[in-house]
Order: C-alpha cells, then structure tokens, then sequence
C-alpha cells in the first residue's frame, strides 16, 4: 500500500483536488491519499518548494509526492517524475524540486529524473489545462502500482531549479529576508540555525523592531510579546505570543530581516 | 472497499464534516473517503449541482457520492438515494442531480431513484436539522456495505430538477451567462466546446471587454492579458494569466456573456 | 484498523497537517486519519473543547482523538494520553477534555489519563515548537499500534479543566451566552434542551433581538427570518433563514442571551 501526498494551489472549493483522488483511486485503489496543501498562493512554486522540502522527510519511504502547482500547464515545461533518496515526486518541470536536489546533492542521495513522455500512463483524453488531473494523477497512480520510475518517461538530467535567496554575510552579521509567513502570522527567515550556530548576543531587526536574543518556544514569554527562535526545521522566525506577527510588524514574503551578531564563538 | 465522497456547504471549522466520517467509518469501515468540497456556498443548490456532474465522471465505478447541500433539512422535501449509470448518489431531493440525469437520459444511462423512507438504516435519533450526520451518512454507509438500493427506499419517478441557464442563440453568435468562478478567479460560462464546435473567428464579450479568438492554455500568452479558452471539462471560460479574471473584471456569477461568430463552418 | 482523527489550530496552508499524517503513517500504516478542524481559532483551547465533546461520540469505540491546540508547546504544560469511556485522545494538558471529563463524571464513564514521559515512543529529535509533529503523532501511532496507554506515560489525576460558562437561572427564565458561531453564521449558547425541557411560551433575546417561540428547522419559515432552535447537539441557536445571523445580528461568542419563560411546565 502506497502513500500518496497531493499539494497544489487549486483551493478546496471546487472539487478539483476530489477529482485528482478519484483518478489516483481508480489506478490504485490501496492507495493512502494525503493532503499537504492546496493554499499554496496561485501559481507561487517557491512557497510549494519551501512546503515541499521541510515535509518530505516526515514521510514514510517510497511516498510519492504529486505537486501542481503550474502556470506553464499545457505549454512546452515538461512534465516529471523523479526519486530522490526514498521519496518519490511527481510535477511539472518549473523549480519545485530545488531545495530537495540541492540537499541531495550535498549529502550525496541518489537522484533519477524522467521526463513523462509516454502517454500509455495518462488518462485517455488529456486536457490543455488540467494536468493535474490527466498527466500527474495517473502517474502517480501507475507509480504506486509498481510501475517504475524508468517506464514512465525518458532519463532528464537537468530539471529546472530556481535561484533561492541566500542570507548575506555582513560585517556585523547577516542579512536575509522573508521567506515565509505561516497562518498563525510567524515569520520565517531564509536564515537557519546552522548559520547562526555559533553566534551569541544576538538582535534580529526586521522593520522597525529590534529583538534581542533568542527564546526557545512562545509560552516563555507573555502574551503579545515579540520574540525570535528556531522553527520546528530550523528557521528563524521571528512570532508575536499568542498572536500574529506580520500582522502586527506590517511584514511580508521578501521583506529584509537582519541578525547583528556581537560574538561569534569560535565552533 | 468502496469510495464515498462527501460534499457540502458546512466550511472545514466547525468538525461537521470529521462526525459525518465518523458515522460512515462506524458503518462501513473499510471505506475510503473522499472530499469533493465543503465550501460550496451556502444554500447554492446549483453550485453544489454543477461540481457533481464535472466530478463524478472520474470516479471509479460504484463510488458513492453524498452531498449536503439541504436548505429544506427537516421539511417534507425528500431524502433520496439513486444509481445513475455506473455512480451512485445520496443527496436530498432538491435539484442536485439535474445535469447528471439531464446526461443520463441524453445517453440512454439506467436511472434508479429511491426515497430514503426506511429509518433502520439511519441513526437511531434524528435531528431536524443535521440530516447529513443523522440520515445520508448512515444510508451511504449501508450502500457501501452492499445493502440495494431497492432496500433503502420506495421508488422515486419525480427527482426534482432545476431550471439551468441555457445560452441562447442570436443572430451574431450566443448569449450566455456566468455559472461558476473558481478559486483561481477564472470565470466559467455556460458556452460550451460543442456549441462553439464550427465556429472560427470568434470574439468573447463580458462587461466592457471583448476578447479575440481562444487560446488553448494560460501559458501561451503574458501575465496579466485575458483570455478565453475551453476549461477542462468543456466550459469556455475567460481567464487572466497569472491573475484574478473575475476580480480585474468585475464580473460574477450570473452576469452575461456574449460570444460573436463571424464565420460558422459548415460541420 | 484503527481511526485517528486530528483537530489543530494549524490551518491548511502551511502543509503542517500532513506531516503529522506522515508521522502516523510512518508508525501505523493502516490507520484511518480523519480531519476534524484545522481553522479552530488560533489559541482557542475553548473552542476545540466544544467541537471535541460534541464530535467524539460519533466515532467508533477506541478511535483515538489527537488535537494540538497547544498555546503552552514546549513549556512545562504536560502531554498527555487518555481513555475515557470508548474513545482515546492524546493531547496537551490545557483544559481541552474538560466537557468530556465532566460529562463522564456524570455518567459514569472510566477515566484513564496518563503524562507522556516516555521519548521512546516519540520522534528522536523533539522541537520546542511543534509537539504534534514530534510527540502526539508518533504517540497515537503507537496507541493505533496497540501500545497501551500505561505504557506511554504515568498515570495522572488531575487534568486541567477550564471554567465553563454557564447559563444562570433568572427570575424570568435563564440568562446565557454565545459560545459558538458556526460557518453559516448560526449562533449557539450555553443554553441547552435539557435546560428548557418543561418551558412553553418562551422568548430568546439577543442585543436588541427578541424571538418568540421555537421553530424546529430552519425550513419552516421564509428565507431571512431570525429563528431560535435546538442545534443538533441539543444547543439552543439563533439563525437567520438562509442567511446569516451571527453578521446580521452583530453578535460574537462570549455576548449574553437571555432566555424569558412565561410558563413552566411542571416536569
């Protein structure tokens, strides 16, 4: 019995999400069908890349994750399919996969990508519009029946990877910026625990605030107070206690975030 | 193990939908269970009606589908269970499966509707208000499990139906109106591919824009220009790439649209 | 087969819900994962207190109830596991079993709640931040499992209750309070059936609002009229036919309703 993770930008009024299960159903009936979002923001393949990467890993091996979140549906972008270490995925050709290769390839996992080119693995008739539904849903279906990887499309060594934003050494510190701003209003930077490892005396500054040092959890600190710390995978986020920081702080996704650092303990 | 599906216009908030699951698992515990949609609008029979009957067809067969959309919950309008072709549905009887059995008599479907009347398949207490825990759950679990039709109920000749907007020919070409605007903020007409099968140089008229010709998918043409092309299921829709059509437009369910052909092809 | 089901304050953008599903299906495949709200509001330990105590009992026996509604995560508030009657639940120690701890004492229901102290059964690495990834999922992943409950934590003896509202008799009838509004905007009070089982002749004031009598559905009268009724759990409600009048009336969860009983019926 396989896993299944769907995530898309479709929202969850229109039944197209249902329509992806009743396809994926129909081809493997044994199937666990889960949803990692369909919020993503329209057609925002970085925000359904950072999703992507930090809930993976949580799953158990040989998931199989279907992503669709596709603005070039029905032009020439290619459709894919890829392992990576023990995780399958299944999406259209456009970035998705940037921060899962980019790990792959620090840590050396193995990575096979194919470009789906063998209609025999689609639904009969297929859309100019909806490939979530014809292409990537079958796909993932026949995946879970066994089928592998190489049968479903020809060998692709260059899937597209976007340019992520990158937290900037600075005399004083480091300057990142938003990356993501979840629904309780926490702010997450592209700056992460490893950079910061070993820093201490630390302040982040973002807008006008200015938060000195960094707390565990939210429940140290009173209600409404601004505070920094480590997200559950690493990121530092900067969150208001019991309640919603880019609200509160006027942020969004791409705003600057600097850490000024006083000592930098030697490792 | 069969697959029921669940649509309603209950929202996700308030746990409605987990204790309709409940109910089924409790019944038929093997079932896979499917979300179609919680957040058709309030009361909208016909919203409701019209994701039915896009949806459904990539189910596999025998799968189940209820829906909860039941202005007339605790009234004399009925609960109904039906077998349409090779679907099965369990809904109460005001409109829901107009185009369904509009398509089933086109086609030469077998149509059989029973009215829920046998409270042996239902919760043993019934509310006057929450048919979809109290009534359709339990009768779609039952269904599941392999109880007949025939068993659930007497049999029905008279399911109502709705009036549907239908487009309307002119001498220059159709009028049309606005029956659905998705999550992504495209707006669907009621203009199908078939009726526009033979016509070439056409132009697409809703509010003060006019829209030249069709595009087969979002990604031919820049962000931001509007388009008209034919959904995944054969609606012609109007489109602003990478934007909100319905939004930048204005425009809402309901509105007209106007579809100037200059040339009908012979067929 | 066991059912797991899931209520969070989490919302369903950020993909968060799926990776404690990941972490479940990691631990027990077979399990059965059944939302029941996501968009409890942030922090609202109260709110999640009221959708549990009215779903749970529509669960089959021994489903095991997870909700991470967890405002004091990785604070010394204690996790915590428990049996009560039929179904399990895993959660933080804030007060969310409170009805059911209540409603149990009355009838006589066993009661079995221990303090997850054993990192055996939980993920290797535990954040500060996010206890429904690392703690309660792996925790009911081995409840599903068959790991009995004493043997994930110590036995406890007094889990936190929070102080309910309650309605207070009046020398014209009860006095009252909204403590919830649902996704149509239907209001619900403190005031139950079993409160106002032998009253006839009654009127229900909210703000300036007074309504005379109870009707049994909503169906009964024409789409806009304010009625007052028994919600499905026996809650007395305030609704705008077809509409919404929780928008329509003003009102908001913790504003009081008065209840005016002309005559009680001797019992």
């Amino acid at each position: 019995m396989s896993i299944i993770t769907l995530m898309t930008d479709f929202g969850l009024k229109d039944g197209n999400v249902g329509v992806m299960k009743g396809v994926i159903l129909g081809i493997a009936p044994q199937t666990k069908i889960v949803d990692l979002s369909h919020l993503v923001g329209p057609q925002n393949v970085l925000e359904a890349a950072l999703i992507l990467a930090r809930s993976a890993p949580y799953f158990p091996n040989d998931t199989i994750h279907v992503v669709v979140v596709d603005p070039g549906v029905g032009t020439n972008r290619r459709p894919l399919a890829a392992r990576i270490g023990r995780q399958r995925f299944v999406l259209p050709d456009n970035g998705l996969l940037t921060l899962l290769l980019e790990r792959a390839e620090q840590s050396g996992q193995l990575v096979e990508v194919v470009h789906l080119d063998r209609p025999a693995y689609w639904l009969a008739n297929v859309s100019h519009v909806f490939h979530g539904r014809d292409i990537f849903s079958p796909v993932a279906g026949h995946l879970a029946m066994g089928i592998p990887l190489a049968e479903l499309g020809s060998p692709v060594s260059n899937p597209l990877k976007l340019t992520l934003p990158r937290p900037q050494r600075t005399t004083t510190g480091l300057l990142g910026e938003i990356i993501h701003i979840d629904h309780f209003g926490n702010i997450a930077t592209n700056i992460r625990r490893e950079h910061l490892g070993n820093a201490s005396k630390l302040a982040v500054h973002l807008g006008t605030q200015r938060i000195d040092g960094l707390v565990q959890t939210f429940g140290e600190r009173p209600a409404g107070e601004t505070v920094a710390l480590y997200g559950s995978t690493g990121d530092l986020i900067v969150s208001v206690v019991n309640g919603n920081a880019a609200q509160s702080l006027g942020m969004q996704v791409g705003d600057p975030v600097e850490v000024i650092v006083e000592v930098w303990n030697s490792p």
